[in-house]
C-alpha cells in the first residue's frame, strides 16, 4: 500500500516535471512580474512619457534570470530574445497591464484570488528555470559547484540580483542597499534551490530530479501564496537561520531577516 | 526616362554602399564624437589630471557601438580593439583635439561649416553600422526579429545608450535621467533605422538594402545637418509620434519629446 | 666570469618562473586581498549582516582580475570558478579573516612583518598574472597591442578597476570617484607593466620573458613593501611621470599624482 502510495507520487512529480511550462505557466510568470513592475512608483508615468524604456523594464523583469545567466555563462546575453512567442506574450501582457482601457487587465490581474493563481504558476516556472540553470551549468562545467549554484540562483531571482541598475533605467537610483545585502524571500529560496539542484545533480542528494521539482515548487507555492495572501513578509527561514547564523558567523544584527 | 533615372539612382545607391567607411568617413566620425567629449563639463580639466581616463572616454565615444553590440551577441567587447589603425586613427584624433598647442585643430574641426561635412560623414557611418549590426544579427539568428532591431539600434546609438557609464568614468553621476528615458534624435532614428533595416532584411520592407542605406543616409544627414547648424533640438518624428502615441499609450505628457 | 653571472641570474629567473602559484602565492594574495577587504568602512557588520554579500565582495576582490579579464575576451565570467581548491581556499582565508574566534587569524596576518611577507607574495601572484594575461590575449588577438595591453592591465588591478561596482555591493556609492581617474600605484604599475610585456611578447623588447617577470616581480615587491611598511602613497613613478606628462598633456594639476 505504501509502495503503491511512492509509486503513485513518483509518477505524478515525473508528470509534473514533464508539463511544458510555455505558454500558460509563462503567462502567469510575465504578469506576475510586470504586476510588480506596475507597483513600483514612477511606472505608470514613466510608460506614458517613455513607452521604449517601460518596455525594456518590463522585458528586463520577464526575462532578467535569462540574460543574467547566459551574461555569466559567457552567452549572448540577449540570446532568449531569439523565442519570438516568448517576447510577444510578454510584450501583450506589458501592453495589457499598462495600457488597457479603463485599466480592466490589470484590474482583473490583481484581484487576489486571481493573482494567488499567477503567483503559483511564477514558482513553478522559478523552479524549473532553477533546476535548468543547474543542468546547464552542469554541462559546462562537470565539477563547477559553484558555478551550478550561481547559475541556478541567478535563473531563480532574475532581475532582482541587480534590481539596482533595472531601478536605474527607470531613473531611480538607490545604492544604499541591494537585494544581495537584504535578500527577500525568493532570492533567498533560489539560492537554497539552487544549492539542493546542485547537490542533486552531483548525486549528494539522493532523490530524483522530477522528485525534488514536485516538492521544492509545492513547498515555493504555499509560501509565496500565503505570503502574498497575507501581505507578509517574515521569511520562514528565519528560525533555521536564526539558529545556525550565530554559530557560522557570530551575532546577526536584527537588520539581517526582516529588512524587505 | 523614368527607368533610366531609377536605374541611375539604383547604380548610385549601389556605388554608394561599396564606398569603404575607412579611413574618410570614420575619421569624421571620430572627430565629431571626440569633439562632443570635449563640450561635456570638466572634460578638458579631466584629459590634463588623467590622460588614460580621458582616453578611455574617448574610445568608448569611438567605439561604444561595437562594444556594446559585441557585448549583446556574446561576443569579446574588446574585439574591436583589434583594429590597429581604427584605434591609433582614433587616439590622434584625441590627442589633436585635447592637446594640440593653441587649440589649433579644435578651433578647426570646430568651426561651423568644417563641423558641418564631419557631422555629415559621421551619419554616413552611423546608417552603414546600423545595417551591419542588422545583417550580422541576422547571420546569428535567423529568426531574432527583437536581436537584430536592439543590434542595430545599439550599433547606431553607440555609448549613448551607456551615457551614465561613459559619465560615471569621469567622476559625473546623474541617475535620475538617461538615454533610454529621454532619447535624443540620433537614438530615436537609430531605433527606426535599425526597425527599417531589420524589416528590409526580413524581406518585409521590398527594397534593396543599397537603396535603404542611401535615403536613410540621406535623411540623417539633411536631419543632423540642420539640426547641428541651428542648434535646433526639435524631433522631425515629433508630429507622427504626436498622433501615434496618444493612440497606442494615453496621453504622452510634455516631457518626452522636448527633454533633450 | 660576468658571463657565468649573467647564466646564472637567467637559471635563476628561469626557475622562479616555473614556481607554481598555487596554493602558496596564492593563499598570500587572497589573505592581503581581503585584509584590505575588511579595511573598508562597513565591511565588518556586513559580514554579520548579510554573510553572501560579504563572501560575493571577498570574491570578488580575489578573483577580479579573472572575471574582468574573462569577459573582456567574451568567455564566461564565472569561469574561473570552476577552480573548486582555490574558491575553497579564498573561502577559508575570507572565513578566518572574518569569523575566527578572537579576531586571532586577522590579529596575526595584518601584524605587520608578517602582513609584509604576504604583500611581497601577492606581488608575486600580480606580476605572473599580468604575464599570463598578455600572453592569453596574444593567443586570442596575434596582433591586438591595445587588447595585450589592457588585458594584461585588468589582470593585474583586478578589482579596483571597477571597485564603484565592487562598492555598490556594499551599499556604498562614490560616484565621483574612481581608480581609472585617480589611479594608486598597484593600478599604475600594472598598466605600466602590461605595456612592458605587451612589447617583450611582440618582440620589441629584446628581454627573455623569465627575465622580466623576475625583475618587475623583484621591483613591485621592493616598491609595495616598502609603502605598506612605511604607510606611504608616493608613486615612484611620480618623478619620470612629472618629466613626461607636462610635455605630452600639457600642465598637468596637483591632483594627478598625490590623490591616493
Amino acid at each position: 500500500m505504501e509502495l503503491a502510495g511512492a509509486l503513485q507520487l513518483g509518477e505524478l512529480a515525473a508528470a509534473f516535471a514533464r508539463v511544458p511550462v510555455f505558454p500558460l505557466f509563462d503567462l502567469g510568470y510575465f504578469i506576475v512580474s510586470i504586476l510588480y513592475l506596475k507597483y513600483e512608483p514612477g511606472a505608470v508615468e514613466m510608460s506614458h512619457q517613455s513607452p521604449v524604456a517601460s518596455w525594456l523594464c518590463a522585458m528586463l523583469h520577464c526575462f532578467g534570470s535569462y540574460i543574467l545567466a547566459d551574461m555569466l555563462l559567457g552567452e549572448a546575453p540577449i540570446d532568449y530574445f531569439s523565442n519570438n512567442s516568448s517576447v510577444l506574450l510578454a510584450t501583450a501582457v506589458w501592453y495589457l497591464i499598462f495600457f488597457c482601457p479603463m485599466n480592466l487587465f490589470y484590474k482583473c490581474v490583481s484581484f487576489l484570488p486571481v493573482k494567488l493563481i499567477f503567483v503559483a504558476m511564477k514558482e513553478v516556472v522559478r523552479v524549473r528555470k532553477i533546476a535548468i540553470g543547474v543542468h546547464h551549468a552542469h554541462h559546462h562545467y562537470h565539477h563547477g559547484w559553484f558555478i551550478m549554484v550561481v547559475t541556478g540562483w541567478v535563473k531563480g531571482s532574475g532581475i532582482a540580483l541587480v534590481s539596482n541598475f533595472e531601478q536605474l533605467l527607470r531613473g531611480v537610483w538607490k545604492p544604499e542597499t541591494n537585494e544581495i545585502l537584504h535578500m527577500t524571500f525568493p532570492t533567498k529560496a533560489s539560492l537554497y534551490g539552487a544549492i539542493l539542484f546542485t547537490l542533486q545533480q552531483t548525486h549528494w542528494l539522493p532523490i530524483s530530479k522530477a522528485n525534488l521539482i514536485f516538492f521544492f515548487t509545492m513547498f515555493m507555492i504555499v509560501c509565496k501564496v500565503f505570503m502574498t495572501a497575507a501581505h507578509s513578509h517574515t521569511s520562514p527561514f528565519a528560525p533555521i537561520e536564526g539558529f545556525i547564523c550565530p554559530v557560522l558567523f557570530g551575532s546577526v544584527s536584527s537588520g539581517y531577516n526582516s529588512h524587505h
